[in-house]
């Protein structure tokens, strides 16, 4: 009873925010699904080798062109094609780890990347933000912060995922300062750095190192930061992403390479040829990434969609996109490299297709046994926007997956044949022995959806899932709590900042 | 390039409403999820044989008791309680048949149940309408045949699922007579008789007879309608349902023996014990069916999900919902028996709640292996309601799905290794032969998503999902054609119809 007592008190959340699920890290015990015989993946494999060879990629850096050629590819300087012998891609990912571990600013929330392992990023990088009062709008400081305050707020999500929202009301070649800044100090959850260009990574680790007070040394031991770093698909790497990855892998800070391979646009139209063209990109990518530094820790990134054929717009969460998840994931396995993709939608309103095509996204990642699912959270218009809504809805999508991967115990008491006997034929559990000694933590709760039956539920105002995760965001930014930051850290962090700015402002 | 054109010819709707899929059946490929071990399946198998043999369940209807009590059981007749011995109930089930067909008006659309089929029926039973227009409403005539209209215009659905929603403003005991001509009159679909009742199983069958021209013997043989028997959990079967499973076994109709195993209400707050239930109540009312006619074809009806443990009130589509199906897969294939489940929802509007309660629904129940999905299309509320907009997110939903289900083609044409050397890195394959060839049917079509960008949606009126499903189930019911049947066959019907009501009004 004191036991019941105590798991019940836990349950109730740490501040007065809504209900919901506490930080935890998620496992996925299901065996993944294979969408491809084993033949297929080799074809793949076999395919993706072929287009390095025979046509390579336009690499525009000039030193990742330069370590590439030192360490064996063909290169053409003249049109920065470099071309890699298979024996050179297959030799050099061989050093990629398995699996490695993130640091959080709270050590509680440090992070397995890979090895059974799930983790759920917040989105990052949309160009704007909405909100059902306020509507879309440029993304700004004052909507990043508030955004990155309910990443901290919702349990759910493990991550914060590279900036909500672009803050566009502050200079561009130094707001990735504020942005770091803002996520040092307004969440204690690890969060993603930006790989546009090698400045922009070292001042991550430069913050980094005073946020945690480890010097870069203990930093690549223990890495406490990722990126996102795409091709330009179709096969072409230009200067910033080049620098970025470079930086990365130089400190030790993980990767995960991400083509952007929309089929019937920046690839073929058949899902198998974008599937060869993304990991010829992604090997290449995480090949570099070796030649800089053997061992830097790596992820494979899974992004294939497809367009809209009549239109050219780009779609997302679609049947092709599924399969194509499915299949990154036995591609990723094939190299024993943690797999990255994405919880993705095309819709422009928090409705039900940005929650089919969320649905779509969900499962299928999951299932095809996923390690990182970027944007999981906030993610709308195919990535143009965050939305406020719609992060409280994919936050109720997560809890749900979450408490579907625990698993079903079967046992003696959980098979439950004395309360069936108490009840008899045609009785009720509720009242029952078994019934009331789990009441309390029997079944999943909701954060968003309402079970009421349509009377209550329209006598309290018949709100949709949408209303209701409008008022839930504004309850947890309400109830949000800054989590504390040394003062000295903070000073020291605060005088970098403005150190960096007068010198980014000064070479303009 | 003239295979092409006609190939492009076929995608044409084939009249003039919405752009959708054609009907077709739908295989599943995928080897299922387990999400129990071999051993655990034993230990609910073990465990609802041991509920049968102890407590037993209640049978109200004389005449299955009386079965019953011959084929072995031992029965209590002044607790009508019936206890089996486990041998009796492992020997009774081996005579199912793992698969059937069944017969639709139009013969291009039987349905093979079973054997990795996959087939979509749509919601039945529901006693309100609802659209976005009128609100909800209790069930009608007018809307019941509207609804079967949409049900025979959208083309992933498979069969009607035993009355849209009640038709209210009839007299209850001949409105079955109503619904069934209507079905018969209104789609060529296969459709679902009601249960509930020995006579209302016979007036299906005698008008079945008369619509297909067929005797009682050639329906036995090439069955031509379903229902659902649920039994009054916990453990008991009422008259109605004991009268219609006898008449549809007598008559070689299959039914889906669907214990409404709610956990924490009607069933232990435990899934491992819902399920023993389940499995129990489900091979109980198997066995009987094969008492009365060995071979009758039957299914194993999953239906087990949660109360909310604060108000009571049923929760649909929960993470326990989900991992109840995949287990009830697992048993199901333990029998070799056919298996049904449903796509639900508690949500009180069709909203992103709706979505992703289906989203889990059906990702689970596709996954888990089943092979009659019931309620697959316009469920809400739990079941109360028949929403016209919810059928269209379903459908949307299942065509995703189905296009999912499509094999992932991996060959050297779609590998596409000459597309990519003519495009090159940093080109573009709208232009590409590769791109050309093949752009009419390379992707997904939707039927309701909207791929837009977010100036064009919000240019034309910025209508969500649930607005855009409420102007294509009109635009569907107004291109319906009503399928032609022989005017003598329309005649005879309703001669039966009228004589049946005299009959059932002369002895009310």
């Amino acid at each position: 009873m004191a036991r019941e007592a105590t798991r019940r008190r836990e349950r109730r959340p740490t501040s007065s925010g809504p209900r919901q699920m506490r930080f935890g890290a998620v496992r996925n015990r299901y065996p993944p699904i294979a969408m491809l015989s084993a033949d297929e993946v080799e074809s793949i494999h076999h395919a993706s080798l072929r287009l390095l060879a025979e046509i390579g990629m336009e690499v525009m850096h000039d030193e990742s062109r330069g370590l590439l050629k030192a360490a064996g590819a063909e290169v053409d300087e003249a049109t920065q094609r470099v071309r890699f012998d298979p024996a050179l891609i297959e030799e050099r990912i061989r050093t990629v780890p398995a699996s490695f571990t993130l640091q959080a600013r709270d050590p509680a929330k440090n992070l397995t990347v890979g090895d059974g392992s799930l983790i759920f990023a917040a989105t990052g990088g949309p160009a704007f933000a909405h909100d059902l009062d306020r509507g879309r709008r440029p993304g700004n400081y004052q909507d990043m912060c508030d955004y990155i305050r309910l990443v901290q707020s919702v349990n759910v999500i493990h991550q914060e995922g590279g900036c909500p929202c672009e803050p566009t009301d502050l200079p561009a070649d130094s707001r990735h300062l504020d942005f770091y800044l803002a996520a040092i100090r307004l969440t204690d959850k690890n969060w993603q750095c930006w790989a546009l260009g090698g400045y922009r990574v070292e001042d991550a680790i430069e913050m980094l190192s005073i946020a945690l007070g480890q010097t870069r040394e203990q930093l690549r031991a223990n890495p406490a930061t990722l990126t996102i770093v795409n091709s330009n698909s179709p096969l072409k790497l230009d200067v910033p992403m080049g620098e970025g990855l470079c930086a990365m892998a130089r400190a030790g800070q993980p990767v995960a390479m991400t083509p952007f391979t929309l089929s019937g646009a920046m690839s073929p139209v058949t899902i198998a040829g974008a599937l060869a063209q993304q990991n010829a990109e992604a090997l290449a990518l995480i090949a570099l990434s070796q030649i800089v530094a053997p061992g830097a820790p790596v992820m494979y990134g899974g992004f294939t969609s497809n367009v809209d054929m009549r239109t050219g717009a780009p779609a997302f969460g679609t049947p092709e996109y599924a399969k194509a998840q499915i299949a990154s994931g036995q591609l990723a396995r094939r190299y024993n490299i943690p797999y990255r993709s994405s919880n993705v939608t095309a819709s422009n309103a928090v409705d039900v297709q940005a929650a089919y095509e969320g649905g779509m996204s969900l499962w299928s990642t999951i299932m095809g046994g996923v390690h990182l699912i970027e944007h999981a959270a906030g993610w709308l218009e195919g990535g143009l926007t965050a939305s406020f809504e719609k992060l409280i809805l994919d936050a109720e999508m997560l809890q749900l997956m979450r408490s579907f991967l625990e698993p079903l115990k079967v046992d003696e008491a959980n098979l439950a044949f004395e309360a069936m006997q108490e009840v008899g034929p045609g009785g009720h559990f509720f009242g029952a022995q078994h019934t009331l000694a789990r009441f309390d933590h029997a079944f999943y709760e909701p954060l968003l959806s309402d079970w009421r039956n349509f009377e209550n539920w329209s006598d309290s105002g018949a709100r949709t899932g949408t209303e209701r995760a409008n008022a839930i965001w504004k309850e947890l930014l309400k109830s949000y709590e800054q989590p504390p930051l040394d003062p000295a850290v903070d000073e020291a962090l605060e005088a970098y900042v403005a150190r960096r700015k007068e010198e980014i402002h000064a070479t303009r």
